[in-house]
């Protein structure tokens, strides 16, 4: 059998979505690929809660976040930073940016609103947050930073590549001006598409020095043709694949996916602390924990190769360790996607038997009995 | 029945690609997919026959080519230019480096050396050029324009998006600095994917001014780890697709596949001049008809809509019409990766049909006639 993946993405495809993609390749500028296309731009407009613009690229998410700087930021950018993910926002900042502003704040902290707008207040083009900080389990604040970003007229660009499809991501009701979603996580398509929302304050700053590859004007102007288009090839199986998964969430409903993504990630947070493991993030009143993906500390008395090394080879599952400064320090269960309370409870049980054999946990079934509290009889 | 795509890419997929992408997501960093990048770059490298790094990137061709200028390209550039890719290159450019020469042609006639080594001795960083441009049907002197780049210390920078898989492109041999390829030509894989070939020198020259999601060093770095890894999440199903189409090249072989292509496009031509139409190219004594395309002009009597909207309606053969200023003045039949005779004479018989029955051909049966006598009984 496949192995589950319950990493924070690429998530496990529904079946409807693998076999989307052993179909036939069709014309690229033809009514058919424009029907997917605009079917694909109105179910992420429906994601995003939004009437701006959605552009659709063919690349993976870092290609969403440099599309998000290089088209609309050349001036000051702030990047507030509490994980992995803040840090590329800095790297890609630096190569179109005339300053970068790094606001760090330890990795699996919560961000400090009052010093975010101490940065602000002194001026900035733009402001960079990751929604959801999939390298340490915290969703950050969006509508209060947004709230500071329009005080002090800078743009908000919000990497909401792991929350939209799983969360709430209100991208007109927060006044979101830059939002980026990558397809291989909440969406339960394959890695390879990113999708930008952009709002009309950030098209009139557009700065021109985009790259060719992601200049977001041309993806806009092609979707004006009739039938819509993109301005270079794209990745069509991957189109057919979105095309399939934004067809299940419209199936399910937006508001029910949310629902089952935050009673999926209650119970793997209650699971875990029932065996007396730590959550890695630390909350302040404006942060939360991620509803796509539970970050632990990893315990005394086992390593990570242990842990996940033995999860894997005798459940078959694999779980994310830490990375960067955090590996060996954490391990990381992701719900991203479609998967539902069977690969949840799949997954409690493998780490709690591999913790339990390790001497760790020293009675069995704590951990699933409080997930089945939440998940239900 | 699907439609038969006879343009120049996207081409068909054989059915093994096809539902190589019906395939559960995996680790993106783990060794099974170290497994299929590895073979992945190592057959690419046997295609563009050379010892050079391949690195491969999840984007269109578009992407590979603005990684071959954006990362070693940031002074004079000089862009040989007879057709519509000649031209991206020029808008490429324009983004990196501080000078672009157009070195324009006609678009269907052939380069002129003389005007190319006219161009390099002036000093130049980099020269670049489409080996064989789809929008014309002629195949471009790789070989002579390399040894003009070598000798005025000039950067060859080759588009063999259409050529590499279907015809020869001898990397090492010619001498080019960086070559790219397109999934979605000649290798017979579905759209997504490009990879690029760059040579020592093209290394030693390295701008530092690479997009992000472009910046090929970092591509080489996540190759050298264990396993072989990509910078960004890879768009994990075109692998499983460019590993399979790679396996049917490997099974193949290339001599043979050079061979068929050649053929194919040779009976089409045949056929398209035994009807009374002429070929579009004008052709010198370094350039070729291109073996991948075949670009024909619109004969009198018929017009664009008539002859390629009734093979399509009535045949379900999809044929390309001429770009830009070549629109309605041509049309053009692809012969791209795992077509074969059948498709051929399908789409050679369409065409003929459809000019008989608007009187452009007298005689019904020409084309075909003519065609076999290079396919065979």
């Amino acid at each position: 059998m496949d192995e589950l993946l319950m990493i924070p993405g690429p998530v496990p495809l529904h079946p409807r979505v693998m076999n989307a993609m052993a179909k036939q390749m069709i014309n690229h500028r033809g009514d058919e690929f424009g029907r997917i296309m605009d079917y694909c731009v109105e179910r992420l407009k429906e994601i995003f809660a939004t009437e701006n613009d959605v552009l659709i690229i063919s690349g993976s998410g870092t290609a969403g976040m440099e599309a998000a700087i290089s088209n609309f930021v050349s001036g000051k950018l702030v990047c507030i930073q509490n994980g992995k993910f803040g840090e590329r926002f800095v790297k890609i900042g630096k190569r179109y940016c005339e300053s970068v502003v790094e606001l760090k704040f330890e990795w699996g902290t919560s961000i400090d609103l009052e010093k975010v707008e101490m940065a602000l207040s002194e001026g900035a083009e733009a402001v960079t947050m990751v929604h959801n900080e999939t390298s340490t389990g915290i969703l950050n604040p969006a509508r209060e930073v947004a709230k500071l970003a329009e005080k002090y007229d800078a743009l908000f660009i919000l990497d909401a590549i792991t929350s939209a499809g799983g969360d709430e991501v209100r991208v007109d009701d927060w006044g979101v001006d830059v939002a980026v979603v990558g397809s291989q996580k909440c969406l339960g398509a394959p890695p390879g598409i990113s999708a930008v929302a952009v709002s009309e304050r950030a098209w009139s700053r557009l700065t021109g020095k985009a790259p060719y590859y992601l200049d977001l004007e041309s993806y806009r102007n092609s979707l004006e043709k009739t039938p819509s288009q993109t301005p270079y090839t794209p990745a069509l199986p991957l189109f057919f694949a979105l095309y399939e998964a934004l067809k299940i969430i419209e199936e399910e409903t937006m508001e029910k996916r949310i629902k089952r993504h935050r009673m999926l990630s209650e119970g793997c947070r209650k699971a875990m602390t029932a065996m007396g493991l730590e959550l890695f993030p630390e909350l302040n009143d404006h942060s939360r924990y991620s509803n796509t993906v539970t970050a632990i500390k990893m315990p005394e008395g086992i390593t990570d190769d242990q842990l996940r090394g033995t999860v894997k080879k005798e459940f078959g599952v694999i779980i994310a360790g830490g990375q960067d400064i955090l590996k060996g320090r954490i391990f990381r269960i992701g719900n991203m996607g479609n998967v539902g309370v069977k690969e949840m409870i799949t997954t409690i049980s493998a780490v709690e038997s591999v913790l339990y054999r390790f001497g760790v946990v020293k009675e069995m079934g704590r951990g699933m009995e409080s997930a089945m509290e939440v998940y239900g009889g």
